[in-house]
């Protein structure tokens, strides 16, 4: 057995069943090692920021990491910019880098690179293997670091003869660091806060969003007059009809000012101190009003079920207790497309488990009033603010759970970061239906421009911000690589073509054009 | 003035007159000072691989450098593999990225990342702006380090304060470091070589590719009896009709070592000693024969033009010594489209002064002898081996030559890493004909999974090399970002899309089907 079959065949009995890829010559002996190996599932994206996004989306749906298979430096750049949200996101990640083999490196080939100096920024662990002997503990050891609560970026870097070099076995993953117990201090402050009669918000991200600790975290709020709410992008939110409704805290910093003005506590649960999404002048950069007071109950990597269950008991609070969304769908909404036209349009059709991966940047912001009370749905945050995440996300995710229906809502800008993740959803025969936002611009730029105080734009600045000239064409780019779909310029041509990708199982492209 | 126009006059000032980007709310006011300035085109990219690859190879045909302008870390991630690229290559980019405000970088948002850790890999100089009073001089000095001999990835990052608050001026570039002159002793070591009448070399990249040096290495070949060839792959070769004759190492190992094993002697101008591109097991990496004896006339940032001056006068070489190549095109192909066909195609018909963007990967392998006639053009390569750079770098050589026609020469796997660069050719009316190699595979693994040694490939390791179900189709995704073309299936095909291609002062598409 060669080091690449002993990774292979340790990863599998690790856990880590799917490989998003797109290799070369350097990972050629993993790629061959795949057809001795059952177990797993091999898929490949055209560019590696499909790659990274995908994985991201795949784990955060199973909880458990897929890997990665990138081609040295460069591959690895490519998949930087959504393993940057995936860390955000603490997703856990088995990112396997190939590199030129030991002794070849020092020649500085073309392809040669300081691919742990890149890995660095984005990973949590980052490892080379020194020889074939190594590789299989080294990739245990990479799914243990992967695995740590809250979830890991892991990078493993893999010269070409520690793959092709005979190994010593298989290996077991070692010890995986659990999630923190949160301490007695930490649940009586919070529980003194929630008595004290002032507005209270239970603030919420992560492992807190689930449908169980959503419930504890609802009863808490219900039973002391407190609020719940959310972060303004979280990793997976669980919500719909029958679950306990969660506001988010707004982008615009304005409104988050508004929102939060009010509040004396805030109970941390997972989330951090909220700050703005990105300076301006004469704005503040925390968004809580002043003397508001933080109270930690749980760090994102701590065990928040058990953390709410304390506070519950705390408080005398049940599970039960929570407030509840009512079944419940819009009208199917008719007349021109607006961003409340389309969300009526998605709650009037969307199936029930649903998984919406939402990059719809400006177009979405207002989309979870109208879809509150549809049928049980994941909604997934890009977490890192790069874009080009929502349609890699959608495709990890569609791979992760083969039964339910996928929603991509993405930016006509966004979206062409990784359009090639559409090639990916055809080929595997992914049940993805996105919808493109087709408003011809990078629109949210045009706010942040008056924002940051930059006066009027003439027409240089505006053409940096400017999608027309030519306008993408949605349905030929999707076409390109094998995907059917539909435009739309109203909403009853959305509402039909949302039956129609809904109807259809598998990947679906709807430009909405505003 | 602010911060952001100090930058932009001092860029002005200092030379660059273009800026590649793909810029967010961090870059608002740099965008905005756009208008405030002239001399500065700015060029909107949809991905940021296609702006760094466009700033190579604007850099390449002009000798001086553009801007990028990135946003924060990962906008610099997406870029990174075309930075490698560019760095490998030695050309000049000043590379701008945005960051956080100062004060706000701490409070970790979404996008806030090790910015100067991912620069660090593929820049030569890194450094982060202070202030707004610091910008113009810290502006100056990346244009000082990006011109630096022979080409230097300078990257500035410029937090959102340092651009919005109030500046001092404009700055002036300082001193820029030249090219070195190499020593008598190298010289007269390269003579010495050159006259033992055993089997010499001149091994040429960079700088010596021009057509001045060329003469001259090409009238000391003619003189002594040796040979002139080229690295596997060059930033900038001047060849065609009347040119000296220029081959180039082959990629295959065993073609390379086959090539160059009876030198006894090989004199370096510019070109590092030749290893293999990969490593495989029981090939070696060095690929000149054992004894073969290395003189290093001149490095990569030393002045070739000098040195070969110096070494024709030390051997009484002229530039009128060298043999040239005589005009001739082969005749307009017909027939089956193979690789050679294609090649005869683009012999018969590439118009005079023609820049041709090479990323042809396994197709074009075999396109230099029957282009070796044609009228002088330039051939450019993928220097640092990472795929998608050949549409940026065309997009970047148009822009820096608008009265030149750009042949781009593209695999459909490499192709549909940075396909968007097509949307940016199709606003700015660049004068690109591209061909896309389209054997729906990453062909070029076949041949390196064998050669490896990783067995008969199964289906899964087939699939991951297999670029078929779904087929691509170039045209809809060409027409899908406002560019037109054809579909050939044959050479006759062939010849007159390429009429129509070199017709057109456009973009134009040639999908290749293989």
């Amino acid at each position: 057995m060669n080091g690449a079959e002993s990774l292979v065949r340790t990863l599998v009995k690790g856990g880590v069943n799917v490989c998003f890829t797109n290799p070369g010559t350097s990972e050629m002996h993993f790629v061959a090692a795949l057809d001795k190996v059952d177990g797993m599932r091999c898929v490949l994206g055209l560019f590696e920021g499909v790659v990274s996004g995908a994985a991201d989306g795949y784990a955060r749906m199973t909880g458990t990491p897929a890997s990665t298979l990138l081609h040295l430096g460069p591959g690895l750049g490519n998949a930087l910019a959504n393993l940057h949200n995936a860390k955000k996101a603490a997703t856990p990640i088995v990112n396997i880098v190939g590199e030129h083999a030991t002794y070849h490196i020092k020649h500085d080939a073309p392809l040669t690179a300081d691919i742990e100096g890149i890995a660095g920024p984005v990973s949590h662990w980052v490892k080379t293997s020194p020889d074939a002997k190594s590789v299989a503990t080294d990739g245990a050891a990479a799914i243990a670091a992967a695995s740590a609560a809250p979830g890991q970026i892991a990078t493993l870097i893999l010269p070409a003869d520690t793959a092709w070099n005979d190994a010593d076995g298989v290996a077991d993953v070692p010890e995986i660091a659990g999630r923190g117990t949160v301490s007695d201090a930490a649940v009586t402050e919070a529980a003194t806060a929630l008595r004290s009669g002032e507005p209270t918000l239970l603030l919420l991200t992560g492992q807190a969003l689930y449908q169980d600790p959503l419930d504890l975290a609802g009863g808490i709020a219900a039973k002391m007059g407190a609020d719940v709410m959310s972060q303004g992008s979280n990793a997976r939110l669980q919500r719909g009809a029958g679950r306990v409704p969660v506001l988010r805290i707004p982008y615009v910093v304005e409104q988050a000012l508004d929102v939060l003005k009010d509040y004396k506590h805030i109970i941390l649960v997972g989330a951090s101190v909220p700050v703005a999404f990105f300076a301006y002048p004469n704005t503040p950069s925390f968004l809580a009003p002043e003397g508001c007071k933080f109270h930690h109950l749980a760090g994102i990597a701590d065990d928040m079920v058990d953390a709410l269950e304390q506070l519950a008991d705390a408080v005398g609070a049940k599970r039960s207790d929570a407030m509840r969304q009512a079944p419940g769908r819009p009208g199917r909404p008719s007349g021109a497309l607006t961003p409340d036209s389309i969300a009526a349009a998605l709650g009037a059709t969307m199936p029930e488990n649903a998984i919406v991966s939402d990059e719809s940047v400006s177009t979405g912001r207002g989309f979870y009033p109208l879809t509150a009370g549809a049928p049980p749905h994941c909604w997934l945050n890009n977490m890192g603010g790069s874009i080009g995440l929502g349609m890699p996300l959608a495709t990890g995710a569609a791979v992760a759970c083969p039964d339910r229906k996928v929603v991509c809502l993405e930016g006509d800008g966004s979206g062409m970061y990784t359009l090639q993740s559409l090639w990916t959803q055809a080929r595997e025969g992914l049940d993805v239906t996105t919808l493109i936002f087709a408003n011809h611009s990078y629109n949210i730029l045009k706010g942040e421009l008056a924002k940051v105080g930059a006066g009027n734009p003439g027409r240089k600045a505006l053409d940096m911000m400017d999608l027309s000239r030519p306008d993408l064409d949605w349905l030929m780019l999707a076409r390109g690589m094998g995907v059917d779909g539909a435009r739309v310029t109203s909403a009853d041509e959305l509402n039909k073509a949302l039956d129609a990708g809904f109807a259809t199982s598998g990947p679906y492209v709807i430009e909405v054009m505003l």
